[in-house]
């Protein structure tokens, strides 16, 4: 008996060691949750690389929208896209991270998170993982409002209105949308709305503030001739710009596959419906051009990709790639009517901000219910319009008031002098390129 | 007896339930499945943002492109620069990749996974992984053409043969050496040939289809005299080219360690061997140019950088830091007097394109054999040499071909009226810079 | 009792198997070290991914220092850059990291690794990932004095310094600090020195050796008049300049979090700590700019940017959220300060890299010891204020050393002539913008 015994006792210590999961021998359970913090590791870098990739889109904002305009309101433009970033950093940390994603009793905006106060030194660190990641969308929908209004806001107009919407506007319909993603919940995302990654939550947020916008400002002088004609006002630099758009591009691979803030397999087909929307929209936004004017347009082209990328951005986790072609294609042709219809109606947006967020957003918002993988329905398609009509009337009706608002006390739109004379000298007293003459 | 088959039992459920694998219960073949996946998330994050760094050399090679050359057709290389990447995106999508990686019966091209055809809804999505860091090399070899045909070509004889390079030209002869990547197989590696991330697959690719397309072009107007002189045409932008040759610095560090598509330990030393050959491509380039024109001249520098990271992207994998020093400074002095060859024979390149990516590649392709790890053989050299021969053979002629079809039928040069004025009004009736007026 | 024996016998074996470790039969053991292999890759994946982001930092640098500077310098700026990373890794490979962190006996400096001597073929390739991260630091160090220096420096006096720079001055302080990073050991980190990412081993050593170059080479040319009067010169493109802080900024997000040189989630904070530094930066510098000279400043919000970011840098790990904030406020106010007081004493630092790099770092250093997590003493004050001190004392020292060892032999400065035609003519036979005719 007794050999019997001592191989019973050698038997069972070596399953309790198994079991035990100190730290010279590992266990089966030890080993699970070693795998699972390694996960967690790679989703960390994963979110935050992306989230760099989204802040990169800063600068190509800031491109599109100098490259757009006239050289003697570069330095403006760059001062407006530096500080609604700086600046809502600040308010977003302060104020609006917390109503997006705060703890919501009534889905229409959290109340609690602010200041980043959900995270104590040795706290779980997602939170802040998450805000970084959040940090950079908000200020994606500040900086759109930007290129609409260019060449005639008062920088001051700009700094108040860029505050408030990162701080108010954009985090308070975000709510409603996306606030579960964190520890909210909203009343738009429990009926079921589709906006992965924010065709309408970031970019016809942004679109439709910028509209108010530039109709509360009214058109650049010379740009709305009386006899009801259009002059065009040439961008300063086409390189630049061109240099934008494609920092936009590389700017959205973090924009749409980073929004899993999860590393796992399914960033491929994002990555994949991201790039043929972006390809599709630029191609027939460039076709569509060629026939309605005659000659391949660059300005058209540029926009085109960016209108497929916001028009995928919704859709980017739920269509076939097959669906990504026909949603960008749709984005492409419709930036290009887009930008025709509000010409034609005399609201003077200089880079087409409106058109390629406001609209295509729209349109993204729809396309992500009309080709949902999961098949569609009524049902699915109603809830897209009800988040894209909840959506315009928020945004519209409360920036139009802000804008309002602003106009009336401090003054949004700078004199006609300062306007001629251009931004960078009166509000700024500088000269982006003091080396050359510019024409003006 | 009974305590003893207590314990027996006991042990028994113990071990049956640590091989179970249940929900609440990891096992060993639990955990062992858990770790494949998350190396899997990580291939995918590492693969993915690679395909990114890649993508942002189209940046690159349009802010390059365009610094070298003249204001009045930026533009215009603003649209070929978009339009190779997003048409290009496209006809990967529905012709090359399965020419490419489709399954190969003659191992002369794919036949399969058209379309994207080999993915399904819920299968693997690795296709879409592998496939989206594959466009953007893709896209890279038609841009190289580019820059050697800049000013003087038409825009649609542009869309058509860049359209033919990514779903044809390139693909086919990428089967050859690459096809086994995936799922097909390629006659060139079934000899050996070592290529890791394509300075002949993409880059003699593009540089041999560039000096086809600058022989059938001929010379820009002045750039060459009647009595044999050569008039200097100058770059209108220089930081912006200094501007895009870091941004290709940039995304070669996807493009090289990129290429193992898994994130594994590997990837250091393909880092390290690219930036040293990059940074002694330069620093010789610059002595070179020194010593033969009397100053440090800033173009021949630049050129060198690149000269060096095409150099060293066959090898990257399989040679020594050591060696890619020596590969990078080869590179980088070579790239010098085949560019002065190149005026010598009167083939007109704005760009350098041919010797940084044809003759260069092509050196970078010998040197994997020579400096490769695994010691080196005549049967070594002899396969990089029918590898380097095959790829000018098909490459050459067949864009030769190419070209000639388009000049003859559609015409691929614009007229030297429209070559003085420039393309940016006569392709595009667009100004770059209207603000500055340049002085043609 | 047969049974029994059995039933033990196949226990055993199943136990036996289970601990074995074969290829088909994963068991506790082979989890537990495939676990570890996975971290290791994400590891890998982080630092080099954080590398490609610093590397970025070389274009940044480039475009600001260009922006700030005339248009007829900016060839010899764009040389500059390529060649102190290009000649900076060359050094930094051959002389610079063995120095850095090679073993030490004297904890001064150490005597091994040179020429990468450390990693033989089939070596663990981590001295290789962590070169690369290195490699990317130093020649931030070298790229910041070049700033300082702009628009009279001797090219070939640029060349010797720089490499002087990435050889010896950066590398043997730099020892003193995170020897002991590697396999070394510094007698500063030894008194418990915190500089997490490099306020003061990158940011002050560069700063400072600025500091001395400026001094050494004295001010351009009509920057001060006889009568004690400050000429501003103006920066020829602005959007450029903006265009390299984003960039800048980009990088900053490798620069910090990826000097964990791990993949876990300790970089939340990181991310987050350095994006609130540079907003409060920018916000405050405006601020203080708007004060003091009537206008929101666009150079001096920008420097703002980067102070915040400078600040940061040696306290991002161990400061909260809300202490980042106050230590990006106080550097954004302190460097328009410090801006005012170097133009005051005439010392001519075109862009400002003296008080973005020497001053703001040296509060970051002090900043990270006063905010410190774990609390602060009188202890950690002065081991704090040690380092900044022995910092300034070594890289003024011999910097400027080294610039009058220069000044006395080859040149350092080029002659009034050459100064008024500008460097690009001068030194490198070229013209940055010959389409455009600039009013110097």
């Amino acid at each position: 008996m007794k050999y019997i015994l001592m191989i019973l006792t050698s038997l069972a210590c070596t399953i309790t060691a198994a079991w035990a999961g100190t730290d010279d021998a590992p266990t089966v359970l030890s080993n699970a949750d070693a795998i699972k913090m390694v996960q967690t590791h790679a989703n960390y870098v994963w979110t935050l690389v992306a989230a760099v990739l989204v802040f990169f889109m800063q600068a190509g904002f800031a491109m599109v929208e100098a490259g757009f305009t006239r050289a003697k309101n570069a330095i403006n433009i760059m001062m407006k896209n530096l500080m609604d970033f700086s600046m809502g950093s600040l308010f977003y940390w302060a104020i609006g991270f917390g109503l997006m994603f705060g703890v919501s009793k009534t889905g229409f905006f959290g109340t609690t998170g602010f200041f980043l106060s959900d995270f104590e030194v040795g706290g779980d660190p997602w939170v802040l993982a998450f805000w970084m990641f959040q940090v950079v969308f908000a200020a994606t929908a500040a900086t759109i409002v930007s290129g609409a209004m260019a060449e005639r806001t008062k920088f001051t107009g700009y700094l108040v209105y860029s505050a408030v919407l990162s701080a108010l506007i954009y985090p308070i319909f975000g709510s409603w949308a996306w606030g579960s993603l964190f520890n909210g919940s909203g009343w738009l995302e429990g009926l079921g709305f589709i906006d992965f990654a924010g065709s309408t939550v970031v970019h016809s947020v942004g679109g439709w503030a910028a509209l108010a916008g530039a109709i509360v400002l009214g058109p650049r002088l010379g740009k709305f001739t009386k006899d009801g004609g259009i002059k065009p006002i040439l961008g300063h630099n086409i390189p630049l710009a061109a240099l934008g758009v494609f920092i936009l591009w590389v700017g959205w691979f973090g924009f749409n596959p980073g929004s899993t803030t999860t590393a796992d397999t399914s960033i491929a087909m994002i990555f994949v419906n991201t790039n043929m929307a972006a390809a599709t929209g630029c191609v027939m936004a460039m076709i569509v051009s060629w026939i309605k004017f005659g000659k391949p347009e660059v300005g058209m082209s540029l926009n085109g990709a960016l209108a497929g990328l916001v028009g995928i951005t919704a859709g980017c986790a739920n269509v076939t790639p097959g669906s990504a072609i026909i949603i960008g294609a749709v984005a492409g042709i419709l930036v290009v009517f887009s930008v025709m219809f509000f010409d034609k109606i005399r609201v003077d947006d200089p880079v087409g901000a409106v058109s390629v967020h406001g609209v295509c957003g729209a349109w993204g918002t729809l396309a992500a219910g009309i080709f949902n993988i999961g098949g569609t329905s009524i049902k699915i398609i109603s809830v897209q319009c009800i988040g894209m009509a909840s959506c315009f009337a928020w945004t519209f009706c409360t920036a139009f008031i802000l804008f309002k608002v602003i106009d009336s006390t401090m003054g949004l739109r700078v004199s006609p002098e300062e306007e001629i004379e251009g931004l960078d000298s009166t509000e700024h007293g500088g000269n982006a390129y003091p080396d050359f003459s510019a024409n003006h």
